[in-house]
């Protein structure tokens, strides 16, 4: 069976986590912190970050959440996420880095270095204005989100697609971090919270992270 | 024809330029610094960042040099550079994401924020303390390098791929700026050597940037 090396607030793990139960891949999952990783973890992965994917049977080891995704789709069938044109699988890639990249840059590692690795590994309290910086970030994030909602049914086009898959797994984690208002963003809301009711998310909403608690809405539906 | 939105230390830019080249795909180059970027490209790409493919009497953009590569692979069957079994391509791709996120994030950006960013747009003296580490860390991903040539033909196994392509982008940008030692790095030295031969890679060798010179070895194919 796959083993994922990974911990509960890594988006690209969330990410890869929404593929693999979408697709019906069964794996199980693997406590790795990335910031304390044994010689064993960095044999696995050169580049020492988490996600990872190992199927010890079959001797295969994937890393980098966009090539495992890729490995899956080329894999399994079922639920295809870069699917299409072209064209169409072009934007959904476009859309994954910007989210893998730009939200990730501007929000959810802000939000991780403030208020999950100061507490955990620096002992620091969080820096308010880095925080209220994220949070100034995400609206503008949301508001493109906004705007693409308004333009068609799924992030990238007419049906889901990785770009969904790795936009929520960035926003829950932001959304977990209290890094997410959702005043003003009734579009994305709707669309995240029919997102929050598929099997594949259950798991990661009702999971906690040791010490730091969500905010109440968090794991609820409509919330 | 497609239009290349770059300018000419962009290793991203660096790395679509030299697949396009491969495949055998015309294009034009249209300089663009992300750093002042206006309306037009924004437009283009929401992310603002280089590179950016425009074909305007088709009305396509691709966005995000992985997205680009993968469009190209699956739409120009010569030379494929993601290729072989499915194991093969994860593999290819991790070393991507390895290049494009790790040896960027440890050398070629801080390179290019010391050696390009301070001097055009900063008017700061580059700082020292940070030159040495990112020399440093390139000492590392330059060992790792001789080990995989060590044990394959290419970076990536038996074939040039997209990996190579990657990281000779990556490196190009990292030599310019007189980042790269390489001394006790033969095996590394005689791929990149290979590689600077090729025609695709001579027109990156040739060009410069404004105010910034390479050093001397740069151009040169033995160098
Ligand atoms: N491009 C990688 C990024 C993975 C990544 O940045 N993971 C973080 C945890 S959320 C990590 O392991 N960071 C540790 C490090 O970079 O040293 C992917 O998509 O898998
Ligand atoms: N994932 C992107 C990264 C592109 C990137 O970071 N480009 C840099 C220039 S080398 C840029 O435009 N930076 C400006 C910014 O991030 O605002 C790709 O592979 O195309």
């Amino acid at each position: 069976m796959w083993r994922l090396y990974q911990f509960p607030l890594c988006p690209f793990s969330r990410k890869v986590r929404l593929l693999l139960s979408e697709k019906g891949v069964p794996y199980e999952l693997w406590r790795e912190n990335p910031w304390d990783a044994g010689d064993e973890f960095w044999a696995l992965n050169p580049a020492g970050r988490t996600p990872v994917l190992h199927e010890a049977d079959k001797n295969i080891t994937l890393c980098d959440s966009r090539a495992i995704c890729e490995y899956f789709e080329e894999t399994v069938e079922k639920m295809p996420m870069i699917n299409g044109t072209v064209a169409s699988r072009a934007e959904i890639r476009r859309l994954v880095a910007l989210f893998d990249e730009n939200f990730y840059y501007d929000v959810t590692g802000p939000l991780l270095h403030e208020r999950m690795k100061k507490r955990l590994i620096l002992r620091q309290p969080p820096d308010s204005k880095a925080l209220r910086q994220a949070m100034k970030m995400a609206h503008g994030h949301l508001d493109y989100m906004d705007y693409l909602i308004d333009t068609r049914p799924w992030l990238a086009g007419s049906t889901m697609s990785l770009a969904d898959l790795t936009a929520a797994a960035q926003i829950s984690v932001a959304d977990y971090l209290g890094g997410i208002d959702w005043s003003g963003h009734e579009q994305t809301r709707g669309w995240y919270s029919v997102f929050k009711s598929r099997p594949s998310f259950r798991p990661l909403l009702s999971e906690r992270m040791e010490v730091i608690q969500p905010p109440s809405h968090y794991g609820e539906i409509d919330g």
